[in-house]
């Protein structure tokens, strides 16, 4: 398959970065962030998650980031939630809603994560499901997280995947629900190439229809070789983080990176002619403030060294 | 083409690292990192320079470094050098000499670099071939540096690609002597894969038969997506730094990262089913042990997370 000629990057940076750095982050910051995230051509910029603010205490202003955002046409603004009280708030805040399902390939990741496995997970998207039917709101995509490996049950094969996503299709259809896009998740930085190659290739043996994205992390500094594998099999949705925030920088058995670095997927896309609707260089601007406000550097290298627009002129 | 079933990996590290780091390096510590790496199953190990030690003050030791080094069977401990005096101290030290000649596809990179255009870089390439033949070294590979674009002549064409390497089969051929290996070098980080596939698809067309490598830079953090791309074409040699030792912390219009990292790279190919010869797990070591001696840390991602080896066992 040839690649896209364009692609939807979907930015999840804010939500990605404040949730996870340690210092306390002026709700001004963020605000002027997602504003200036909104100026760069991104179409959809994940701004906050409401969940207990005594787990997250750095998403505690959600509301009022929500709030005080002053909006583009064109543009989403969305939260996250993992219940119905979260929803329920998110709704309040007026923040836009991505209504979506999902489930975890590795059952060991999930009750990890979640304290759920995989049924008590299901029961929970048949209720996030009636709460959107309740409100009106359509399913925009399911997601299947530790698609390509997991930390603690190891290789994750396609047709466990498959499975999932058979699981979510169900579970949509027994609601009224289509799903439009299914993104398959490398949460903990386990995909390569061929393995991303093997598992879309298998859930399109099953539905060959279905609009799939990727949701890749560079946690061992493959990112961006998946992302190239996903758009050369014609992957067009990419979940992405400006600056590469996100990345847990002292966690568990090392530094886990976070999402692929939206400049840099922007950047290579670009390179070879794919377009993403994106101003690169004011997006770099955007890491630039990012790492400002945190007060440390972000991994995204474009950071560092502009990209070739201002050199390809001489 | 599909993809090989085992690389030569050419580890530069030492070499790329020592002569750029400021801290001064004990040569005793450049030597057992040269003798880890060779523990690993690498078996080309660049190792020193001989260079003017006045304007490379990190490669005053390379003679002592050379002599030092304990051997292993199978393992070549390589040295470079610019220039005839360069040569006859490499050879005099006894590293192994790689044989080699070179031209820059940009020529303004060539006249800042080195202060040689093309013509006399050729001529200097001249002079190199006979001196390999007077000591009866056989030729081991051509390089072109900036071989898909550089800062201050911006984008190459393939045709400037393929130009440059019909120069050094001319110059070689006077000399008697044949190029079993061309290196594709992306001296300044402007390869993207499409770009990868156009230059080698042209120099393929004109050498069907012509070995191929490449040497890659992550500067703006696409070196693995270039690498999966030249795997993809059946590329099966290439350059890397263990830890991703050589970037230039704080030069020029930023921070330009060095060669691809070895770790990263090998890791890539693992994962892939594509056999390296490598110790992953010792070549990861190899990489701390290179961040405690130059005393910062090195932007391989390996280095922090990990491979997976030990995360699938469970």
């Amino acid at each position: 398959m040839s690649m896209p000629g364009r692609i939807d990057v979907n930015e999840e940076g804010p939500r990605e970065g404040f949730q996870i750095e340690k210092g306390p982050i002026f709700t001004a910051d963020k605000v002027r962030f997602i504003e200036a995230l909104a100026e760069t051509g991104l179409h959809d910029v994940q701004c906050v998650s409401f969940v207990d603010p005594r787990r997250v205490p750095g998403m505690a202003d959600s509301a009022e980031v929500a709030r005080l955002i002053k909006r583009r046409d064109g543009v989403r603004y969305t939260g996250i939630f993992l219940n119905q009280r979260g929803l329920e708030r998110a709704l309040e805040s007026g923040i836009d809603i991505r209504a979506g399902v999902q489930v975890s390939a590795s059952e060991a990741f999930s009750v990890s994560n979640t304290n759920k496995d995989t049924a008590e997970t299901l029961a929970e998207q048949r209720t996030a499901l009636a709460l959107y039917a309740e409100r009106g709101l359509r399913l925009e995509s399911a997601i299947v997280m530790t698609a390509f490996g997991c930390n603690f049950s190891g290789v994750v094969t396609p047709e466990r995947v498959v499975e999932c996503v058979a699981m979510l299709i169900d579970v949509a259809a027994e609601a009224g629900q289509a799903i439009p896009l299914v993104r398959l998740a490398d949460t903990v930085g386990w995909a390569n190439p061929v393995g991303v190659a093997r598992v879309v290739g298998a859930v399109r043996d099953r539905w060959p229809g279905l609009r799939l994205g990727l949701h890749l992390h560079d946690t061992r500094g493959l990112g961006l070789a998946n992302a190239l594998a996903g758009l050369q099999l014609g992957i067009d949705s990419f979940d992405s983080s400006c600056g590469g925030l996100g990345g847990c920088p002292f966690a568990g058995h090392g530094e886990a990176a976070g999402n692929i670095c939206t400049e840099d997927l922007v950047f290579l896309c670009h390179e070879m002619g794919i377009e993403t609707g994106v101003d690169l260089e004011r997006l770099i601007e955007c890491g630039r403030m990012a790492e400002a406000i945190i007060g440390h550097r972000l991994p995204g290298k474009l950071l560092r060294t502009g990209s070739l627009n201002a050199l390809r002129g001489s």
